[in-house]
């Protein structure tokens, strides 16, 4: 057995002096309030405050990091228990334990780590000899009161947290936290669902849009309409953004006819190559117009191959890790977009890559000229030590500091936030204090955006 | 208000060891006169000697770096009296102090500070508490004699600057200095506005540019022959280099009559898709060619969106920071201008990117093998000290360091080349000293690169 | 002079702390065998054990590394004596020396000091006052038993070598070595002669492929067939693994109707126009099958434009540094075949790639879901210091480290083989110390992973 703990000193350069300043700027956002303002967490874990199951269905099964590296080293889904919840829950808990050195170097395994370590105390490494002491420890805790999901709420120092719903959403937990719990739980809107065209389901959305709304959503203008109708009720339910996953960051301006023709032949099964990407493109322009009206902030999370995995999403569906990056261009695709509303200082449109060959080439600068652009933090694999380091060091020069909105979770691991932040905060103060100690900034300056970092700039860009 | 200083340890890495040895090569070229092969200030300057206006004509209206991060924050370039020389220019200063937060981090901040301190003798930083203070002081040094442009020529330590003229200018200022300050100023032939056929003055270019050489343009051979009587002329005025700002590296190798029927296409309305592109790409290899002849050294900087706003340029017109970078492709590209005049050895070719994905994958491998190509340094908002470790650590271990030509500073702000050239020099000391550091090379080389980097190779890239 | 050594700390972090870590760890791996399943060097050395000839012709004619950079900085290549076996070959040496300078910064120089060294024990840098010493020290030794090939591979300490061979080869070498010297030197499939239909030899090579192994190669079937039956023989021969070197990463899975068709475009001049890449593509799906049937490890090497300097091929041939990376995809472009047989635990794919902006974007993800996939070494160009580091910061976060298979020498310079090995154990020993210096790695982990990196994932990975 190997000791499990937390060194005080993590992700801090090894230099000693560079190592103190970073010390100092982290004890400076240690304890601030956790904001985090984009994510995937159930609100009905906060609405009902029921008790978390066990360790497999809480850390294993929703988590598609950790799926996603025991597939890749052979280890069979059905192994896992995925898809099948009555599954061995203690077998696959095992499982995952005599394999945890898989995750050597990567965040998974130190976010894991914080958990086991902060929340439920464990002392020892996680390993096939202490599986089962882990998975017993963790099922008397989660029996306690205090880790009910409001409890750790609180315990997390969590000041505000988004979630994240579909465009048909009946927001029915955010409706019954408002009235029990208020203010904490935020929605987000994310229309995917009525957007991407490409989607089998697509026609049927438009029409429960309309069934939602009393809109027409067969008409561009009926559509649009259903969009400012759900955007005003997801704002009564606290959401101050908007969330977009199109495939590519294309971008259209198009003429109230020519999207009224578009939608004519995807709704009348006259389709014609590239529809599907034109409207996605359309109405991220559409959405940003209705976000200068009516003041939400606008995220776009391009790039991903959803579910390149074609037999693996036959057999299980997605969110199994098989989602893989590609090369996207933003300088072109966003022009029609920022050609419309570009120069709005009044507008907050966040953007996030999965291709890092655009911190420097293209999103920096574009962040670092367009008032209404900010740059999201680093995403999903690059929400890592590493990979954080390489966003500032890329976008820094160009963009600086003011033209980010600190850092984003985005994760449906409820009990991996406090982590994801102490980390996301770790290796912020360990590059301002690279900076400060080759006299690139000022130690004031530093203590300054340490903070702005880690509370007012999300605060700010998201009206938190 | 907070102390300004410049540390004598600045950008040195901060593992004492290694700054010791980053610290010793620096010293050895500190002091070693600039030269400047490759920049934008304007020879009216030293021609005329005329003092400098203020603050804001000086630091801010002219700095495109300064004025996008302003814009990107919500400043409105109104606010900032961009294109209005009655603006009142203390009230934009203020505005500017107040805002220089939003520099951290950037290597204007890093420059400007020099300026500050160095030139200016400022102690206090800038902001909105010393706003004042700074526009007066430095009106009033701008009003003394020590200030002129000329007598900071030489307090500067400038041994050689290269402005840039296009194939129209008369180079009168290039003459006067000629004249009565020879030596010292030089300029370079950057033909674009004649080889761009985008434009919409192409045609009307074209005209003077006859009228001008007295050849007939609007043949191919007198097109060429056009090209040969100014590269004559601007070696004249003591050019030895042109530059080259194609949109991408596209490279052609046409035969007479194909160029001649692409020049009839362009000048007579028959225009088809791509001509543009085809006759700048077929410009670069002529031009090469003509390299070889007049031994001029050619440089190629592709790969940026000019004017990427275009409501920002129909109103203020382009320099404002909205030229933004895209991917770009050497390896295909650049192979018809190689298989044309790659083999020369007594060609030299400067290769220069804001692509930086082609650092490793293409530029180096090229500068590695073919005799003309050299690797130009990281340029525009690579200029700045990750990026210039970038650029090292990307290319160095495939090119050497042979295969680059140390430092452009390729600045319009006059009084920032010293800072300029000074983070350059202390970025080099520190990779290097990195190098000796881990083994990688011995002190004695490293002693003799830093000069080499700092010196040695412009002077023979340059032939200066 | 200046002196030769080789810092028993060379390629460790400077900062003492983490130097130390890095000592300890790669103390554990110094002296473990060699494995080098996948390289160039020639079966004859082995089969022979003739000595080597000289200097010139064992450390310079062979090395694409070393003539491509020195013919970048104008020396000719008949004044290195390429093609030339009468050259003048200590005077081809003494250009050499001089020019050594312009290695500085390149693994190239690090390998080479290595061997200057640690075979030779030399103590004096090479340069022109040194060369006449060097030339005839190294001939000296060279007529020495201990310099055969047979007793420098025991010195060496090389477990097992990997060499590479063609479809077409006979493998005569092998059955040599089999015969007295068995267990040491495998062989390796290679079959791009018979698979890249757009090398003139195509046809040609389709008839000698047919007669080797007595199937009809102008069908289909037979083709297939002839790879199984060639597959099998190189299996006699000790190899485990193919190695595959097509342009791109494009992939295709074609029914036998298909293959059929376009063998008969290809076979009889009705080729179209991506005949050749569709061609590629659809073998690179079958020999992943193969590789499932008869347990090959499988290797793809993709993304060189081969011999891009058209007049140096013409006249010198292949093999001088004319190999340019370019941009590839492999997300789209491994589809088909991940779609054929990704999820196959049992099949082992390793990838290599030279654009490096992949490791992050798409290889990573995909060897971190995959389970055939594996990550290959920093490659050719990236086998240095630097590339090294770029590959595990780019690729352990997101595939971990069991998702890589640890070094391949990839060489056809033999006395350079333990010297690469020394740099890729220092350089993993100083990542792997830089995690445990930050806290994210326990020391006890990193002294497991050093030796999987060295010795126990290649093992597996390649099955030797």
């Amino acid at each position: 057995m190997s000791a499990l703990s937390l060194h005080p000193d993590r992700f801090f350069p090894a230099e000693p002096a560079v190592q103190a300043i970073a010390r100092e700027l982290f004890t400076r956002v240690e304890t601030l309030p956790i904001l985090s303002p984009h994510g995937h967490t159930d609100p009905r874990w906060f609405a009902s405050d029921a008790p978390f199951e066990d360790a497999t269905s809480l850390f294993l099964w929703p988590d598609h990091y950790v799926i996603r590296l025991l597939y890749s080293q052979g280890l069979a889904l059905e192994a896992l228990g995925i898809g099948d919840p009555n599954a061995d829950r203690r077998a696959v808990w095992r499982l995952f334990a005599a394999n945890y050195h898989l995750f050597r170097g990567t965040p998974s395994r130190l976010w894991l780590d914080h958990v086991f370590a902060a929340v439920f105390g464990f002392t020892d490494r996680l390993s096939d000899e202490t599986a089962d002491h882990y998975f017993d420890t963790i099922a008397a805790g989660l029996a306690k009161p205090e880790f009910r999901p409001r409890a750790l709420f609180k315990r997390f120092g969590i000041e505000k947290i988004a979630t994240t719903e579909g465009a048909l959403d009946t927001l029915a937990d955010h409706d019954l936290l408002a009235r029990d719990w208020p203010g904490r739980v935020i929605t987000t809107y994310r229309p995917d669902d009525v957007i991407d065209a490409d989607k089998a389901e697509f026609a049927a959305n438009l029409e429960r849009f309309g069934a939602l709304t009393g809109e027409n959503t067969a008409t561009w203008a009926g559509y649009l309409a259903a969009h400012r109708v759900r955007r005003a009720f997801f704002r009564q339910r606290g959401a101050t953004a908007t969330d977009h996953g199109p495939v590519t960051p294309a971008t259209a301006n198009l003429s109230a006819a020519e999207g009224q023709a578009l939608l004519d032949r995807l709704l009348r099964g006259r389709r014609e190559a590239g529809d599907g990407e034109l409207f996605r493109a359309a109405m991220l322009t559409e959405m940003a117009k209705m976000a200068c009206d009516d003041g939400m902030t606008m995220q776009i999370h391009p790039g991903s191959f959803r579910n390149h995995n074609a037999a693996l999403f036959g057999k299980f569906g997605p969110h199994l890790g098989a989602d893989i990056p590609f090369a996207v261009n933003y300088v072109q695709q966003l022009k029609p977009l920022l050609d419309a509303v570009g120069n709005r200082a009044d507008l907050t449109i966040i953007l996030f890559t999965l291709d890092e060959t655009n911190y420097a080439r293209e999103l920096a600068p574009l962040a670092g000229h367009y008032p209404c652009l900010k740059l999201g933090p680093a995403w999903w694999f690059h929400d890592s030590p590493e990979g954080m380091l390489r966003f500032r060091r890329q976008t820094t020069e160009t963009a600086g500091f003011y033209n980010t909105v600190g850092f984003n979770d985005d994760t449906r691991a409820f009990l991996s936030i406090p982590a994801r932040h102490d980390l996301a905060r770790r290796v912020d103060a360990a590059y301002l204090a690279e900076l400060v100690a080759t006299h690139r900034l000022d130690l004031d300056e530093a203590q300054e955006l340490i903070a702005d970092l880690a509370y007012n700039l999300p605060k700010a860009a998201y009206k938190l």
